[in-house]
């Protein structure tokens, strides 16, 4: 029904995450109209993104040197290492300006259905940063999902005996939350982690 | 916070409808992470269409070659047009497999608050086309919002001194929906559009 190119383009649009058939026939359309110069932009963009961004070889997060920008940051401190699951975790936590340690991207988590496996993920670069960088803490920031929980579970048993403290970020009602919406599941963890008040 | 290159391609991807900045950073990780030739077949897909596809000289819906696949159709009727805003609304009609004309793709709709005047519309090339196809009917299918309305007023008013039947697609309460549910201006418009049963 499209003239063949469009069809390409929607077809191509439409396999990119969260966009449905009718959003690809949309932003084709919008593609097709638009000024040159912006769709020059658009394409040049990701070009270049995939050709010039690499992964830190430290701790795999998105870098455009050998070094991601928070490797290569002195003043991060070496002794607390906060472990995710992607890139984009990295993001998430560093929005938060709640912590000055370094990161390890895994790459992903367990989950046996879509084949991944711990050597599927860099957890063996995860031990040799232990001794390496002298690391106290590490922290696991892996996704409150099943998958996520089970990569923290794996780690946990693998790192303890190594002599480094392993700690795992808080489950529980998201702040500015309500309690009567929130999914059982939640409210159990929120429970479950409960902390004694002006006590410690 | 990001490589700079991620950053180029997040706001680039957040220039385009209906992606915002949270979709526009997902979307960018996933190029990111995605396989090479999925990238470059995204990519080459957008240039491609970009200079392959033009508008049809006679109708200007999109089309690769000077006529769009319809116009080039010899067993489609020339002597009804169907009055569209944009080529999507083309495909629209098309799926409905109702309707055996042509189309006239008008490249938008009066809106003076955008800048948007008759003129800059394909009014003249309507025009044209009344005289050298033959036309019969002109059924007017734009947008039913206050800018396809007055659109539609507009062209009426131009058409009818001059011999066609103008006619216009219905609004009503969509097929499937809930009387409960419907906004009162589609209520108020089902209402005026009323029809006699088993009359006619």
């Amino acid at each position: 029904m499209y003239a063949d190119a469009v069809q390409q383009v929607i077809d191509e649009l439409g396999r990119l995450p969260g966009i449905g058939p009718r959003s690809a026939q949309r932003l084709a359309f919008h593609i097709l109209e638009s000024d040159p110069a912006d769709v020059e932009r658009l394409t040049t963009a990701i070009v270049e993104m995939r050709s010039r961004v690499r992964f830190c070889s430290r701790c795999f997060n998105i870098a455009e040197d050998d070094l991601c920008g928070i490797c290569a940051d002195a003043r991060r401190e070496a002794s607390v290492l906060c472990v995710v699951e992607e890139p984009r975790d990295v993001v998430a936590v560093e929005r938060t300006a709640e912590f000055r340690g370094r990161y390890h991207v895994l790459g992903g988590s367990i989950s046996p259905i879509d084949g991944v496996g711990p050597e599927q993920l860099r957890i063996r670069e995860l031990l040799a940063r232990l001794g390496d960088e002298e690391v106290v803490e590490v922290i696991l920031a892996t996704n409150p999902n099943i998958e996520g929980e089970a990569t923290a579970m794996y780690l946990a048993r693998l790192l303890e005996p190594r002599g480094v403290e392993v700690t795992k970020i808080a489950s529980g009602l998201p702040v500015g939350g309500d309690l009567e919406y929130a999914d059982e599941l939640t409210l159990g963890r929120a429970l479950e982690g409960r902390r004694k008040l002006g006590g410690d």
